[in-house]
């Protein structure tokens, strides 16, 4: 017993160490800053003739930002990426609060290596030039929108993956949310700013893939009653705050240009108030017992903000959001009632978080939404905003319908890659040598466990034996 | 007995049903975004006329940052927004700390709703044109502070009210507050840009009112034996630190405007500094226990933050706010000790968190000294400022003598408000088929009453049965 | 016994009353707000002299800021001061979490203090003409981070000074603290804008040095036992959270300017990103534990984060961030493992929570590569930030080689003065009056106490019987 600890510990220190010495040298190797943004006098060619003139490549997600950016008085990009980061890692945190209670410190790992990792691939795929990736704040920004993905599909496999399979699933989870993420964006420009379909479809069935592959019929089974009801209550209420506070602005962060009125902004604060009412509105009725957890109040309020991924941006009234918002917040009761026994015993497919429920289904919904919005977008309704939501009808080079067509086909794609690439994480997982027992001392922060195992000690009986934030 | 559980449970469903349905009916009849912010090219004449002027109606509170904002170069709006709306739901969350520590769920509902309502309500008010209702992110903003004001009134009736008349309190209070601000702001032209006299004092007092009409001799007693004590004090560090850090810029927010030194901000800190240490002078003088509880010191804080509320921008020396902030530092320690008592046993009122020592009479005094700062204000001193915070007065419609009696009017006006609004209110939460017993599994976290009750067991003995943060 | 309690009560209301009174008279006698902010039209011929050029004096840390603010248009000291504050206070919320946790509440009661006084002692120092200071956010940024390092050097005090003396040691090392800064900033023209030296290497060697003076054999072996192992999950998990957030902002918030890239925000988040791994890394072969606690991840964020302090805006390449950051998180462990017991044992001095593992050490290996890229620095590497990092060199008064002698020579003159400040400190911490015990149940506050040893009861045995959060 101890010998296998001892190993695993080993196993782990020396892949943390290998992964950080390979991105240190292939950040040496190619890795620089980006010189356009140098202020003063010019201090050689090279930096002149970039200062002059727009670097010519950016993240799509990034877009409207820095086009903007481009444009205004050398002052202001100054607090622009300072709260941008502040944003980035906000969200960082609020998925850490609900995704990571019972196991901070792998979950930081997670998120340390994923932010060098992410910064790397999505620099091959869009800041490449002349052999060198060149990175600025625009990289850090969607490097968090790709850590948090990562930590969604987590969500997922909680509690029965070792460390060390965790940071293989990070190494092959970013790579492959950054592929989908440059196929969707950059080839069939499709506007999701928010991450409805990039981050939680893609994220969900990832993670379900994964946790497909990699079932173990009778461990699961003893790690299911183990689990039950454990929830440290404090880091669900930060968590949920968390989501209140940093989620609205960032997501919808790059959508929001010049002095325009943030509509995806107001859209999303919207959206969550009314999939909050949602869950007052349908918990008491699918449970018998009369205390609404906070748990399920942050399963609505993560699937408020979902379904406004893609459409927050588009949608040009208010009810809207407000309509899209109730219905998203109707999904993870409904889920966790109807749908997951469901995935558990028939398709063999645990989801310790319920991200389907939570990420999955309301990213769909909000996916569709988008692509009806997309549909009936016209120049009339968003004036100079079509430009930013959709540059390509803006351009004339595509008509409002070919949009729509395409951010339908984006859903698809998104399954079938989320799919296959979880299929081939899950097969990479499973090889031997890493299928060791998830040494769940690591996993577990004995205090936050502690704390945990109080706050659930008297709960209420639920009818699911269901582990969202499992400890 | 479970037959009421269930029947208050399907109540509390089918009231957040009918509200959000109605609300978003409302919505969809009268609620549109606000068009003046396009900022490309026209797509319709309505824009473009609009575009091209001020919309010509505002809050009042947001006056003079629409202003500067209006005049600024295109791309400020962005920013502008994203940290407004951070500060503002940072605040709401150290109101959630201190006023929602037993009963988050419940809470996180009343945001959720208020800010909904207040949306419409300050809508009709303010943003009202041709039958729409023009929203934008001042709408939020302003809406943030009612909500504020909302949970404030909450604090008094923590633990004695059930959750379906928490959300009617929320539909009166939010109602009632946005009229209370209307008559001051806009009819009366008071000059309370951080809510001393709207938010602190109305709020207080409105709850006063309702606790008094509520009072149950027999069910108070009972409560008050059993609560006494319990605090979860890892929220009331959260709720200090976030009051520290989200409170003195977004309560000053709306008064900082161009390059101006932000006086309201710094002003406030310096508030905040001053009243820390005056709890620690005062506390170990009137209680005997030999540990100052960190709810003294957050009741400090908040003290020292209301009181600057209308004195914050109109401050031309910090050591104005200091000793306003060491004298609002004071007040609560001597509040709680010599008048909760009282209150309590000769005017049958209770007040589970203290608002009254620690909202209500701050306000007052902070309302006492904007009128005394308001008499003396010339333009030598303010300079350019005075056309921001007294804008009649820099008109020259009104001397700073009358300034400072329509400032000292607004004090009567709002206690006569609240009262009023209060039994209103109370008369409306005692109808029959509302009475039903506060359901506390509703109210409260199993997760967070465990460590609240583990934190409180060895507490030292204090003399007054205070229970500032109920569990 | 209650005796003596109820003096040790009074004698600090006493102080904490005299030094607020204290303060308020030197701020009514020397403290004005800094009029050349004012927007409006002239009121006083003094202002408007002023307003036409720039105030002459400003605090060297926050040079290129107000530099750049000078230059640009009006509306945009707004977010400017807001961000700033907010970043301020979140860092100083960080070291909360980390050194205050067991004693927030006495904590918070240095935080208010400091920040009064450093604002008059900075003022003095940097701010003052014609007999007064004169105060705008440029002193409170500054004032914060003279209140961080205060908070680091009680680090490694806590538990054995009581009160009363934490406020004598806040108001000498306030002081010392300024001393040290204006003779590194503005005497030797050392660019240390992230308080590398200044902050982190000066605070911890004060507060080994005052530790050192107040060694108790006895006292502190029975100290050592209780303690060890006590640790409150939950506030390390949100200090860490809260590092990660505020601090890369905040650390290099005056060496951005214009819209360059911020390069020090993302050096610093490369660094924490790799101090992280390599925390990972080396744990586990040092300890025979399987448990990576978060305390060890949050000390290897605060050695990444400190050993940018000075660095950060100087390195041109992100590889050089990660390697520093991965070098610096092998300090924590390796300084843990054996320099700490040979710290106690043989130099005597006790260090409750490891600031020279996490302050000192990664302060000092800042400073040395911080005097090596200063060495190599050219005008070619670094185009118009040259003026920005290294002003006397880009005007022609310093070569590069002279800078980084200057860089070099801070490390010995800093390390003197915490010396000397330490001893001298320490001596009136000693004085007779003051050396009650540490009258514990002051320090400590029950309901955190509580949770943290609930949390730390089943811990994971250490091999070092460290106490890094002591409670």
């Amino acid at each position: 017993m101890p010998e296998g600890t001892t190993a695993s510990r080993l196993r782990l220190a020396g892949l943390s160490f290998l992964l950080q010495i390979l991105t240190i040298i292939l950040f040496a190797v190619f890795v620089r800053y980006s010189p356009e943004s140098g202020s003063g006098p010019c201090s050689q060619q090279l930096n002149c003739s970039w200062k002059n003139r727009d670097l010519g490549f950016q993240h799509p997600r990034l877009q409207g930002r820095s086009e903007a950016g481009s444009t205004t008085v050398p002052e202001t990009g100054f607090r622009h990426v300072h709260l941008q980061d502040l944003l980035g890692f906000g969200l960082l945190v609020a998925f850490l609060g609900r995704y990571g209670p019972g196991s901070v410190a792998i979950s930081i790992l997670v998120v340390a290596f994923a932010i060098q990792w992410a910064v790397l691939i999505q620099g091959f795929l869009y800041f490449f030039l002349n052999g060198k990736i060149y990175v600025g704040s625009q990289s850090m920004v969607s490097a968090d929108f790709c850590t948090a993905a990562v930590l969604i599909s987590t969500g997922a496999l909680l509690g029965r993956v070792n460390p060390v399979q965790m940071l293989l699933l990070t190494l092959l989870g970013v790579t492959l949310f950054s592929i989908n993420e440059y196929i969707l964006l950059s080839l069939m420009g499709v506007s999701d700013s928010g991450g409805c379909l990039t981050v939680h479809t893609f994220s969900a069935y990832f993670g379900l893939m994964v946790s497909r592959i990699l079932h173990q019929p009778h461990m699961d089974k003893r790690k299911e009653q183990q689990d039950t009801g454990h929830q440290p209550d404090v880091f669900t209420v930060l968590g949920t705050i968390y989501l209140w506070i940093f989620w609205p602005s960032f997501a919808s962060a790059t959508t929001v240009r010049n002095n325009a009125e943030p509509w995806a902004v107001l859209n999303t604060y919207f959206s969550l108030a009314a999939s909050t009412l949602a869950a007052f509105v349908l918990s008491p009725v699918l449970y018998e017992e009369s205390t609404l957890r906070m748990v399920q109040i942050q399963d609505a309020t993560l699937a408020g903000a979902a379904v406004m991924g893609m459409a927050g941006e588009m949608l040009v009234t208010p009810f809207g959001a407000l309509i899209a918002g109730f219905l998203a917040g109707l999904i993870p009761p409904l889920g966790f009632r109807f749908l997951t026994p469901v995935l558990r015993s028939r398709l063999k497919t645990q989801d310790t978080c319920g991200i389907h429920n939570v990420h999955g289904l309301p990213g769909i919904l909000g996916a569709l939404l988008g692509t009806l919005l997309a549909a009936l977008a016209t120049a009339d309704a968003y004036g100079g905003r079509l430009e930013l939501i959709f540059p390509l009808v803006a351009q004339g080079s595509r008509t409002a319908t070919d949009q729509a067509l395409c951010q339908l086909c984006a859903l698809p794609v998104t399954l079938l890659l989320a799919s296959l690439g979880g299929c081939l994480t899950g097969a990479v997982l499973k090889m031997k040598g890493l299928r060791s027992p998830p040494d769940t001392r690591y996993l577990e922060n004995p205090g936050l466990r502690e704390v945990a195992e109080e706050g659930g000690d008297r709960r209420a009986s639920r009818k699911e034996p269901r582990t969202s934030t499992l400890v």
